[in-house]
């Protein structure tokens, strides 16, 4: 539906010097030297792991909208610390006690739950400094209104708050509206944050602003049908991280809902919007956007 | 040695004014609507309770400095919120396991580990978005400097860095330096920034700003030493937290490390230096600050 707006070659190219850039700069900014082996287990829930999605789509947007480069890489690395923290606190044995995440052992597993949890605070603290440098790289304004788009998805009515809707909501019968009002906050908040963040680097139009959001948005939602089809049809060494969980934890997922197949093509059908909102955005460089899409869907097939 | 300043009922009148101000402004902005029953958990957490010492100094160098009292209320009740997600997580079965704080069931035996996790977590998102409104209240330089302050004090080299020296120091023997440079990490950090934060809300030269983070260093170390004494000398229904709690899990203390008697005479001795500080402030209002100081030092007697 996209195919041929950007090469497969050099997407995969961006993709990586991309996900170096992220690396590089979470690696400069997440120290080692906080106290009593704090930093150690910051850098261990932040370094060498991920797709770096989140990042990747701040910069895309960043460059989609000609925005400040500096200003993209520190909320590239913010949304990252968001999400890393997000899952670290996640994976505790009160939350979703999983004791594999990217291959590796769990934070609380390798360093013990009490350091978990400080290790998720201190990387949420972290991702709002970076938003304020002392340096100047960010204008007052745009670290302003950063801060605002990354407390709002991260707080009580984006990412926590669907974290809460999502524990209250094991053994329920969600029907698809609710099941996608629960990943909205879930994860979709700051997946469109992330878009958001980036477009914030520079100057759009509300027009643009608003397909922009859609985009983000339509993301979210295909990531998240794309996990739960994961779920069901990836081993955990592929994943990362233990397979089969959500079913074998009765929570609901689009899987259980309406099945594979049926997953598959609402996966595919909410990526096409979200290339639509782009196609409507009037960006003139938004192929890296689509390609992000289509890298997105990718994952299921 | 600060006696006569400002009158005790002087005093008194305007501290109770303003924590119910400080109680009012909480609750309309710590919302019940979050979803899953995760705004009440941050009421739970955050309304009716504590002597809201932080948004105190935070409002008391706002009228010092004749900053904006807009801005000052919102970073008053940040940095109470910052707080109130330290206590909810710092109770947790991993870190301290505490069942009582202010007389009331800790979050997690009210709600659940996994509510209180995400509680925490929301309170601190909350802290930041205050800071960025979008209604002009504050401008961007001044939102920006406080995010600033308030990341740094909460995070890594803050308050949650202080929490893990403290998890690594349990059954160790420190000495005194080693004690106080866990303590102005754990509580110390976000004591003095909100002195900071209140000095950020008016113009303020940098010497006089030099003098007010001395002057919160010294509060900040004082208040620990007297809530030291406080565990040794006070009972639970006092405390309205478990007493006795540091004696007990082997942790140390400034009374463990100089006795009773010492502590009190060098929790004195800060104090006195905070005054001091105060007096090469410049600033030409400080009696409000004076008396806070006095008041920190009275709850040991």
């Amino acid at each position: 539906m996209s195919a041929g707006r950007v090469d497969a070659e050099g997407f995969a190219a961006w993709r990586s010097a991309q996900q170096a850039a992220v690396e590089a700069a979470l690696s400069a900014w997440v120290t080692p030297d906080a106290p009593a082996g704090l930093g150690e287990a910051m850098r261990y829930a932040v370094l060498d792991g991920g797709k770096r999605l989140r990042p990747l789509l701040v910069l895309a947007t960043g460059e989609a909208v000609a925005g400040r480069p500096a200003a993209a890489m520190r909320a590239a690395c913010a949304v990252e610390l968001i999400h890393a923290y997000s899952l670290v606190h996640d994976d505790m044995p009160c939350m979703d006690n999983d004791v594999l995440r990217r291959g590796k052992p769990t934070v609380h597993v390798r360093y013990g739950e009490a350091q978990a949890l400080l290790t998720g605070d201190a990387l949420q603290a972290l991702a709002f400094e970076l938003l304020v440098p002392d340096d100047g790289s960010i204008e007052h304004a745009m670290s302003a209104a950063m801060c605002r788009l990354l407390a709002l998805a991260a707080g009580a009515c984006g990412m926590a708050g669907g974290q809460a809707i999502d524990l209250a909501s094991v053994g329920l019968a969600l029907d698809q509206r609710a099941l996608e009002a629960m990943h909205r906050q879930k994860t979709g908040a700051l997946l469109q944050a992330s878009v958001l963040l980036g477009a914030s680097t520079g100057s759009v139009s509300e027009a643009t602003r608003v397909q922009l959001a859609r985009y983000g948005a339509c993301l979210g939602l295909a990531f998240q049908v794309v996990d739960d089809i994961l779920d069901v049809t990836a081993d955990s060494a592929t994943l990362g991280k233990t397979a089969g969980k959500d079913a074998a934890s009765d929570k609901p997922t689009f899987v259980s809902l309406m099945g594979l197949a049926e997953a598959q093509a609402y996966a595919d059908q909410v990526l096409d919007q979200a290339h639509q909102a782009l196609n409507q955005s009037g960006l003139a460089q938004a192929d890296t956007l689509h390609a992000l899409a289509d890298w997105v869907g990718r994952r299921a097939s």
